[in-house]
């Protein structure tokens, strides 16, 4: 357990909490959950299978009738072809890391992935007493990793690299000539690419893609319901993988968990009806109004900003105009101004101490009125 | 991967289907879940959970009027104060076992167990890279261990000591003498004792009991909706742990679940209510007379049984009369006679040529004719 670090927002959100029950008014831009409730149709087809009593567990690998819906999802909106027999669902994108994690990676060998990352990323390939070997990347390279990173980086240990888009915590996209580089380069060194997919359908202003359009071979990816199709509670998401890995991650899934809640499966599948996407279009544009107006509200107030980040719902914005201590930036803005956010510190060592993360996961008006008293605690904090 | 087998019941399973849709009649005595759907009571509560909109991630401990709920259970039915803060709430028993090991066992180091027994326990600590030793018990002594065996067994690289009651594949418990000299064993050794109690209320002619009684020190009780309350596909369990753990068993949840599902936790709220215990206790009652039916019949067969098991919902019986090979027994079993059963060897590998596991998840109706069909298929079997 001494590689996995707590989570610093844990102890941001408790103290938050104290304040409120002390009667003070706190503005959350620290929770990586949409506000929104899951679609009424995902909730009534979950209704209707407990009024059926489908109770029972499902297969391993999920119910064969997901399997399908989520291969014609593909077909549908990305125009992929990927057969149900390589996909296999999972209790959310975690469930998933970690049966893609537990068949790849032995003991001592290496997965490399950027830096920030969303931390549960380095923490279950340590669980597996492998190693993280996290790459720094910079607003200034779009925090996207070259191939000659990866090149250099690469060993006879390692034998993945994961990389996430839209990406946790910097909200950007990989371009998909950087993907498409980047897998040719993984395959050449023989290993596997995982590819962290779970905020797809979350972005603005540019159509939404998969890295499944790449190939078959060697390529594990990851998504979610959670996230675009609001079901964080239901616990359900599902990988894409090669068809000869899919065994052994049903092997792996009858050990670990045995199955994804019957219910959240019964409800995802409603998940792609047009019902359901026609109410998740309305809030994916609600999320890009939040991004657009936070972003030019930070923008305005000076913090550090590598470009308007596509997807999610986060920017990642230096603070070194205002302290060289993103840890005790976020500490204070909590405690003098009442808003939440979550410090560097969380998403990996690289340029931590200047980072911090803004989510839009609340609603406009206490967006603004978070940024009118980070306005007022940054006035009188400077650090130049 | 390599450590982790394969479970030899899904390969029974997938042929069974396979007859079946070549339009044969198959008797299920392989199936390691009630037949029962959840009670309604608890399937209420579900839907009123998701009526209201509850479908945001809980703490990674659980709900906490959940964490209430079992420990009031605890006093109510087992006299035994656990605090709420022992307990966390987990995706099924799965989830709990993953945890605690997670916590306990570092790469390299040693578990201990019986053999037979669930055949996860020992796949989830081979996925940390630790050691299971199996430690093989007869029928002869109720397959229980000895404390001379855990003393014997234990060494420097010793973590801790794992024991079900009542017990999968056996269907035995634990006489609590028996328990509490091995916590105390394993106590004086400076390990812990893990606790699996995921079919604790699932016991006949006697009085249900819990390891809690013992202490707090070092002791991990895992528990289960899945069994006796008949939640199997909802995916929710607990772990009682002493408090000092919890902290860290919070961290490593975060990290490799987040939580359980919110709508298994809000129906489990209703799963200690009068009107659901009613309907829990008439469906026990069920399971005894299954149980005392089908022990007769085998043990009028001539199949090997070592006294009557307790409680959960199995009988592991020795082929030895018919067969010097269970695994050929089970396979000719379903495909000359239609009956699918378990072989031995997903238990383990003590002695586990000469046995099976008969579930009786199924009505009486169909293990009579199950029973009517081994009769036959032993008539022409035999091994003498």
């Amino acid at each position: 357990m001494e590689g996995i670090a707590p989570f610093h927002v844990m102890d941001i959100l408790a103290r938050a909490r104290q304040m409120e029950a002390g009667g003070r008014d706190v503005v959350h831009m620290e929770v990586g959950e949409p506000d929104f409730s899951t679609p009424q149709p995902i909730i009534d087809a979950g209704i209707a299978s407990l009024q059926q009593g489908r109770t029972h567990y499902t297969p391993a690998t999920g119910l064969p009738e997901l399997r399908h819906a989520i291969s014609d999802f593909y077909q549908q909106h990305y125009a992929t072809h990927v057969a149900p027999e390589r996909i296999v669902v999972t209790p959310g994108a975690s469930g998933a890391l970690q049966l893609i994690l537990g068949i790849l990676v032995n003991p001592g060998e290496k997965v490399l992935m950027p830096d920030p990352g969303y931390p549960c990323n380095r923490h279950m390939v340590r669980l597996l007493d492998a190693e993280a070997v996290e790459l720094g990347v910079t607003g200034e390279e779009n925090f996207e990793l070259s191939t000659a990173r990866v090149k250099e980086a690469w060993d006879e240990k390692t034998r993945a690299l994961m990389l996430a888009t839209p990406a946790n915590p910097t909200g950007r996209t990989l371009r998909s000539g950087v993907i498409a580089d980047l897998y040719d380069t993984v395959i050449e060194s023989g290993g596997a690419l995982i590819v962290d997919e779970i905020y797809q359908g979350l972005v603005y202003g540019q159509k939404s893609q998969s890295a499944l359009v790449l190939g078959e071979k060697d390529l594990f990816v990851v998504n979610s319901f959670s996230k675009y199709f609001g079901m964080t509670g239901w616990r359900v998401g599902w990988i894409v993988a090669p068809e000869e890995y899919v065994p052994l991650l049903d092997r792996l899934a009858q050990n670990i968990f045995l199955a994804a809640s019957t219910t959240a499966q019964y409800g995802a599948l409603a998940a792609f009806q047009p019902q359901t996407l026609e109410i998740l279009e309305q809030r994916r544009e609600v999320f890009r109004q939040r991004r657009d107006y936070l972003y030019s509200a930070l923008d305005d107030m000076g913090f550090g900003l590598a470009g308007k980040p596509e997807g999610a719902f986060y920017i990642y914005a230096d603070v070194s105009r205002f302290s060289d201590d993103s840890f005790e930036f976020s500490a204070r803005l909590l405690e003098e101004a009442g808003v939440a956010i979550t410090p560097g510190r969380d998403f990996g060592s690289f340029n931590q101490e200047r980072y911090v993360r803004f989510a839009y996961t609340t609603g406009l008006d206490r967006l603004q009125e978070g940024v009118a008293r980070i306005k007022a605690f940054c006035g009188t904090t400077t650090n130049r």
